[in-house]
């Protein structure tokens, strides 16, 4: 196989401890580590336009395999031109492998070597997702950062049941990375995905295993499924050791602002959560000052925005009356202001993030950050 | 009672046959006419920012006084500074009197000659709407132009119930008028509501009487209620004549493209309509081709927008394939775009029909565009 011409890189500018300021080249464009990058399930980010996400400071979204594989079909997609003229956005885009909604969505599923067969949770057809087949969709949808198939469990676990589901794992990114050897685009990079539930010596060896595929970057997959932010964190100190420094770090599927700036802190570059839309879709908004529960009817009067400084125009100019009002009417501007304004503020974090490791102060920043966050805005 | 200095008013400043070009001038700006009010129900056009709502070139929006006396309260919106500021929309707004509203959503409802006394359709509380609660509710909402309460009844009727029923409303346009002249502010106006079914005797009785009351505007009740396009232009046809033609005339809750240009034709200058925001919520477009479902299936890989030519995004940025596939999954996005193609085709309408006024072509525009519309753009 011979080496192609790729633009994707990764760069590390500045470390803080072990928080790392980064930059993470793409045909589409760069990715400003440490990035949170909002989730477009289907090819939307729930309740936004896509310039709003763009304005937020979004330098990449993430899209569902999925989702997309059974509706509208990555075939489909293709022959429109790829995901991003599909959706209309221009940035970077990175896919999962299905693997995990797999799990979570469809009630009737098969797991073996070869794959997992599944019944869609939209119309019951069934469906093969093998390691090449999670690479080709990928590649019909044209993303810039693949992730392979693995096998997620659910926590607790056996370890002898953790430990199938991660060497599983590994021999689905070995097929993985075959695949995307012959498919691949040149720009586009696959990553590979750290298993074995909280046990330290199985993720060990499969963070060491993957390793040894010089894969372009490395996910921790697996956590925040219930095992608590203590629990997680002590799951990625043991692994992010063992995965190499100069390749991007990515937590699947976290998290809270709380669990954002402990990741970061213990080196993590990536993340994606629903966490932002959905809470906003429910009257939540994430402040500077902690969460407001826009429900409360302590805000029926209040003619104060959710933050006067916010560069957010849904944080900084609707009072909170109005979005109190709109919540509790199930009104689609609800959940359209407080998913933007959820969305814009793990923009502001992530830069804030990035601004406290390039000045060297990201200790005294994240003990004051949660702290404040910690206060309940209301 | 002292004439009060006031700007409201309105002038006609071009005819084609019945058809009429003019202005309604408010306190807050001008409306031209003919002009069609988006419908902000509890105090936002669904789906959509009132950003989008301005610049798809409305002038003038409506609000439910029914909705918004519910909930939040018209005395918790005269503390948070009035309608215009809760809800972030500057330009003119008219109020409906909440009497329409009591009929259909309230399933308990005694109507005397008092008012009407009704509960919630949110919480069961009870309420008690008379002409000049009405009254009263407007101005602490600050709306621009007010409606007098009337009594709605659903077609057919007898037409004993019909008479009963306008006879009432008369009595009540009396009320509303002498508490409007206590609490109304200069520049607010009190529009009238001609009713009396498809009876041309009782409509005529009812409108003569109205002018009678010189108010600053008339509105025709109780169509489009279920009778047919042909019926609700032939009572039109038998109403306008009675009208001054130097006021407003108001045609409540109308309609279809067709039904507002016909109207126009016929002599209205006002319209407003649940139709593109709820069509937009349901997959339904409107284009100068016809009615688009996107939920057909023959959109799924049309990369074509709605209309290229459109000054909306919405209608010109995003193809078909991926607006059907927003609606299939039935995302918000979905709802946001179509609602945003409705409500600009809307106000792009009504500015067609001003030109072809003003140009005094109105009759062969309409042909021409009546034939366009009904093609199916599918
Ligand atoms: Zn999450
Ligand atoms: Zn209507």
């Amino acid at each position: 196989m011979q080496e192609r011409v790729t633009t994707f890189g990764f760069e590390v500018k500045g470390e803080d401890g072990a928080a790392r300021l980064g930059a993470l080249t793409t045909l589409r464009g760069v990715v400003r580590t440490p990035a949170f990058m909002p989730v477009g399930t289907v090819g939307t980010v729930k309740a936004l336009y896509f310039d709003q996400v763009k304005q937020a400071g979004a330098d990449i979204v993430l899209a569902n395999t999925y989702h997309l594989m059974l509706r509208p079909g990555a075939e489909r997609v293709a022959r429109l031109g790829g995901l991003h003229t599909f959706i209309r956005w221009e940035g970077p885009i990175l896919t999962d492998s299905g693997g995990f909604q797999v799990m979570s969505l469809s009630k009737i599923r098969e797991v073996s070597e070869e794959g997992v067969r599944f019944a869609s949770h939209i119309d019951g057809s069934r469906h093969m997702l093998t390691p090449e087949r999670a690479v080709e969709i990928q590649c019909l949808l044209g993303s810039d950062i693949q992730m392979q198939l693995d096998e997620c469990i659910e926590l607790p676990a056996e370890r002898k049941e953790a430990e199938r589901a991660m060497e599983l794992s590994l021999r689905w990114a070995e097929r993985a990375r075959a695949a995307f050897a012959e498919r691949g685009a040149p720009g586009q990079a696959l990553f590979g995905i750290v298993q074995g539930g909280v046990d330290p010596e199985l993720r060990r060896r499969s963070a060491e295993a993957l390793v040894g595929m010089d894969l372009r970057g490395y996910a921790v997959g697996g956590l925040a499924v219930g095992e608590g932010q203590e629990m997680m964190l002590r799951t990625l100190e043991g692994v992010l050791p063992f995965l190499p420094a100069e390749k991007p770090r990515y937590l699947m599927g976290v998290g809270s602002p709380s669990d954002l700036i402990k990741s970061v802190q213990r080196g993590v570059d990536m993340f994606d959560c629903v966490l932002p839309t959905r809470n906003g879709r429910h009257g939540l908004a994430f402040t500077w000052n902690g969460k407001v529960n826009l429900r409360n009817a302590m805000h029926a009067e209040d003619s104060a925005p959710l933050d006067p400084q916010s560069s957010c125009p849904a944080a900084r100019d609707y009072s909170r009356a109005y979005l109190h009002h709109l919540v509790k009417s199930g009104e689609y501007l609800g959940a359209m202001l407080l998913s933007w304004v959820n969305t814009a503020f793990y923009q502001e974090l992530m830069a804030a993030m990035r601004t406290a490791i390039a000045e060297r102060r990201f200790a005294s920043w994240a003990e004051e950050t949660l702290a404040r966050l910690d206060g309940e805005g209301s």
